[in-house]
C-alpha cells in the first residue's frame, strides 16, 4: 500500500527548535493590556511581579518571528512529543466523504492534553530565573495536572488552587497532581486574604475560577521566589502552543498535504492558537489562504455572540484589562456544561485576528458535541475530551459539506486531549440526561453589564 | 546528539505480520487441558461451543511457529500500534545506574493497556465466523473496555458481565464501555441460571470474577451466534500478545540492542507472555540467554508460592482443568489489593516454562510497588497502572544491581498500561493509608484445599 499511514510522526530530531510568534506577522496588533487601576498601557516589566521575566517579555513581544525553544524544554518535549498527525480513515469511511480528514492528537501524555506544551516552558523559565515555586489555579484539573508534571520535572514546588466544587467532585485529579508532588488547595481557602473574605461573605460557597485565580496570584506575589502561571488566553501560551501547528505543518509536508480548512475548539484559545499558527502565517503573508474555523460551545459563545471590548481576564477583576471578544467577566456559563471552554473571554490575539476577518467561528450545543464524540470514538477508537469534540464536530460538518459538493478537501483539526476524566458527562449523554443550554439575550446582557466602563 | 531517541517507533509497514507461537519451539508442552467432568484430554473441537473455531485451534496449536495476522486485524493494529519502545533516560539518571533501561509502552490507546491486542483478534475471528455477538467478564474493567472497542470496530454486539462491586464503584468504566456500544450487566444478575442461583443464596453479594465468568459462558452457550472471550491465561492470548515482544525486538535491533534481562508483571501472564515471546525463542533455540523475570504481587503469589497442579481456571469450577502454578481456585486475594494481577493461577505455558527453569519470579508488596510507580511517574512523566508498576519495581531492582556491580546491562520491561482508572489506589498511597497484605501459610493452605483431587 502506498497510502498515507494512519499516524505520521516526526522524528525527535525533527521537532521544531523554535516557537513561532504570529504577532510578528500581524499587520495590526491587538490593543495593549491596560493597568486595571490607572488605565495605562502595560509594559513587560509591569508584569515581572506576576510572571517570570522571560515570559513577561514573550507576552509583549510583537517583533521576533521565532523564539528559540530552550534546550531543556526541547529535551522535555522529546519525552512526550512529537505528537502524531493521524489520518482519520475510519471516520472518513463512516461519513462517506471524499474529504481527507487529519487530526493532530495531543492527548498521549499523562496530563491528557496539549496543556503540557506551555506548562513545560513556564516551569523551565521559572527554574532558570532561580525561582523555587509557582502557583496556579485549575478548574476541571487539566491545566493543574500539566503544570504539576512540568514542575516535578524541572524541580519546582507548585501550589494549585482548585475550585472547591471540582476539588470535592474530582478526587482523582487531585490524586494525579499529588503524585507529581503538587500541593492542592480547595478554593476559596483560608490561606489568602481574598479567600478569607469570600469565605466570610459566603461560608458555603463552592468557589469559582475567578476566585482561584485571585488566590493563586495573591500567594505568588507575597513570595519573591514564586510566580503565577496561566494555561490559556495569554500570548505566551499561544507562542508555546505553536509547536502543535509547526509539527502539523511539517508532518503534512512529508505527506505532500496542505489543509484547505483548519478546525479547532476555542475556549481561551490555547489549542486553536497553536494549531493554526504557521497556517495563519501563510495567510498573513499571502502565501496560502486556508479557512480557519473556531468551534465554541453554544453555552459560552464569546466569539459568536460576545462583544469586542476591554475586559478583565478574571471574574475577580484583579488582572490587567485586555481587548478581546468577551461575554463579560460576570458571565456565568451553565453548570451543566461539561469540561472546559467555559471561559468568558478569548485570547486577545485570536480575537484581533477574528475581528480582522482571518478566522471564522461557529457554536454548537453540548449534546450535539457528544454525538460527534461518540461517533469519533467508535470509528477512530480514541475517547476524546469534550473540549476536543467541538473540533470533531466542526471537522465532520466540513467533511459533510464535501460529501455534498463532491470536493476532495483536506481538513485538519486539533484533538486536544482525551476524555478519561470526563466520563460523568459521557454517562449523562449515554443515559439521555445531558441538558443543553444556550444563554438567552437577557443572560448575555447581564454578562455584558459587568464590562468595565472605559473612558 | 547521536544518542538513542527517547521513543523508537517502527513504521506501520514494519508492524510484524505474523504472531509467534512459543509452544512450537518448546521441547515439552504443558500437560493437556482436561474436561472437568470426564477428565479426558481436550481437543480443539471440544472448545468450539465456547470459543470461535479459529481461536480454539490456536489454543491447541503446538506446531505452527508463526501464524499470519489477518489483514483486518493488522489494519486495526495500525490505528493504535506500533507502540513505542522508550529509553528511560530520566529514570536511569535518577537511579544513577550504568544500566540502559528500555520499556515497551502499551498504554497509548483508549483501553489504556495491551489488552486491545488480543481483543482485536477475538473480535475479528468472531466476525469472520459469522457470529453476531460475544460475551465476556470484567473485574477492574480494563479487559472489558478493550473488548468493547474491538467489538465496536468489527461490528459485534458485546455483553460484559462486570463484577457487581466494580460495577457500583467504577461507573466511569461502565461509561467508556457503553460509549463503545457494549451492554454492561452487573454480576451476579438475574439474566442467567447461575446468577439467579447465587442471588437466591446470597441476596446482597458483590459478586466475583468466577461468577461473572460463569454467567458470561452460560449466556454465550445458549446462542449459536455468540461465543465467549477471555483476556488472559489462554494460549491464544499469549499468541496475540506476542506482537509486543516482536515489535520490541525489531525496535531494539534498529538500535543495535538486545536485552540482558526482560521484566514483566505477571497476573494471568498475558503481558509477560507476549513481551518475552521472541526472546524466549532465542533461549529455547540456544541463540541467546537473556534472563526473564516475572514480578507478581506478594498478595497473590502464584509462581513464587503456588503449587504446580491441575486446577480450574475459574472460581466457579465450570471451565476445563489446566496444569499451572496456582493458589487454588478458592484462594481469595485481599480486597485491599489495587488493580489486576489477582488471578489465582498462571498461564499454563508460562507455568511450564517457569517449571522448566526458563524464567525467574519474584514477588513484591503493594506499597513498595506504588513507591516505584511514583518515582517512575515523576521521572518518566507517565502514570503507570498498578499492574505495570510491578514490572517497574523489578526493572529498578535490576538497575540497582548494575549500579552495585558497575555493569552496563540492558534492561527491557513491559509497561502494560496507564493508571488513570486506578487513582483511588494512588490517593491511598499518597495519604499513607495503603495497606500491604501477604497471605500467611494458613491462607495458602486454605486456597490449596480447593484444588481438585486428581486420580
Amino acid at each position: 500500500m502506498a497510502k498515507v499511514p494512519y499516524k505520521t510522526y516526526l522524528t525527535e530530531t525533527e521537532i521544531p527548535k523554535q516557537w513561532y510568534n504570529v504577532r510578528a506577522d500581524m499587520k495590526e496588533q491587538h490593543d495593549p493590556f491596560l493597568h486595571p487601576g490607572t488605565g495605562e498601557a502595560l509594559h513587560a516589566q509591569d508584569l515581572y511581579p506576576i510572571f517570570c521575566e522571560e515570559l513577561a517579555k514573550q507576552e509583549m513581544d510583537t517583533t521576533n518571528h521565532y523564539i528559540d525553544i530552550p534546550e531543556p524544554v526541547l529535551d522535555y518535549y522529546r519525552t512526550f512529543r512529537p505528537s502524531p498527525l493521524i489520518r482519520a480513515y475510519n471516520l472518513e469511511k463512516a461519513l462517506d466523504t471524499p474529504a481527507k480528514i487529519y487530526f493532530k492528537f495531543e492527548g498521549n501524555n499523562t496530563s491528557g492534553s496539549h496543556k503540557l506544551n506551555a506548562a513545560a516552558a513556564m516551569a523551565y523559565y521559572a527554574k532558570a530565573q532561580g525561582l523555587t515555586s509557582l502557583t496556579t489555579e485549575t478548574g476541571a484539573g487539566q491545566w493543574g495536572t500539566a503544570l504539576s508534571m512540568a514542575c516535578s520535572f524541572f524541580g519546582l514546588d507548585l501550589a494549585v488552587y482548585m475550585v472547591k466544587v471540582s476539588y470535592d467532585q474530582k478526587p482523582f485529579r487531585k490524586a494525579v497532581m499529588e503524585t507529581f508532588g503538587a500541593t492542592i488547595v480547595p478554593s476559596p481557602s483560608d490561606t489568602t486574604e481574598v479567600g478569607r473574605a469570600i469565605l466570610a461573605a459566603n461560608p458555603g460557597t463552592g468557589g469559582s475560577l475567578g476566585c482561584a485565580i485571585s488566590e493563586a496570584i495573591e500567594v505568588s506575589m507575597r513570595d519573591d521566589n514564586c510566580r503565577y502561571a496561566l494555561g490559556s488566553v495569554l500570548n505566551q501560551v499561544l507562542l508555546h502552543q505553536s509547536i502543535i501547528g509547526l509539527e502539523s505543518k511539517a508532518a503534512m509536508e512529508k505527506l505532500n498535504e496542505y489543509p484547505d480548512v483548519i478546525v479547532g475548539c476555542a475556549g481561551g484559545g490555547s489549542n486553536l492558537g497553536g494549531l493554526m499558527a504557521p497556517f495563519m502565517q501563510d495567510k498573513l503573508l499571502g502565501k496560502a489562504d486556508p479557512r480557519i474555523v473556531a468551534v465554541e460551545p453554544a453555552s459560552c459563545p464569546s466569539l459568536t455572540r460576545g462583544k469586542y471590548a476591554y475586559d478583565f481576564c478574571d471574574t475577580g477583576k484583579i488582572t490587567p484589562l485586555a481587548k478581546m471578544y468577551t461575554l463579560g467577566s460576570g458571565f456565568m456559563p451553565s453548570p451543566n456544561h461539561a469540561g472546559g471552554l467555559r471561559y468568558h473571554g478569548m485570547s486577545p490575539t485570536l480575537s484581533k485576528l477574528y475581528h480582522d476577518g482571518y478566522m471564522e467561528a461557529i457554536s454548537v450545543e453540548q449534546s450535539t458535541v457528544f454525538e460527534a464524540a461518540t461517533l469519533f470514538a467508535n470509528k477512530e477508537q480514541i475517547l476524546p475530551a469534550p473540549e476536543s469534540a467541538h473540533a470533531i464536530y466542526g471537522a465532520i460538518q466540513e467533511a459533510l459539506k464535501c460529501k455534498e459538493s463532491g470536493e476532495e478537501k483536506t481538513i485538519l483539526f486539533g484533538l486536544t486531549g482525551t476524555g478519561y476524566f470526563d466520563l460523568k458527562a459521557y454517562a449523562q449523554f449515554n443515559e439521555g440526561t445531558m441538558s443543553d443550554y444556550v444563554p438567552t439575550d437577557e443572560d448575555l446582557e447581564r454578562g455584558f453589564s459587568s464590562l468595565p466602563k472605559m473612558d
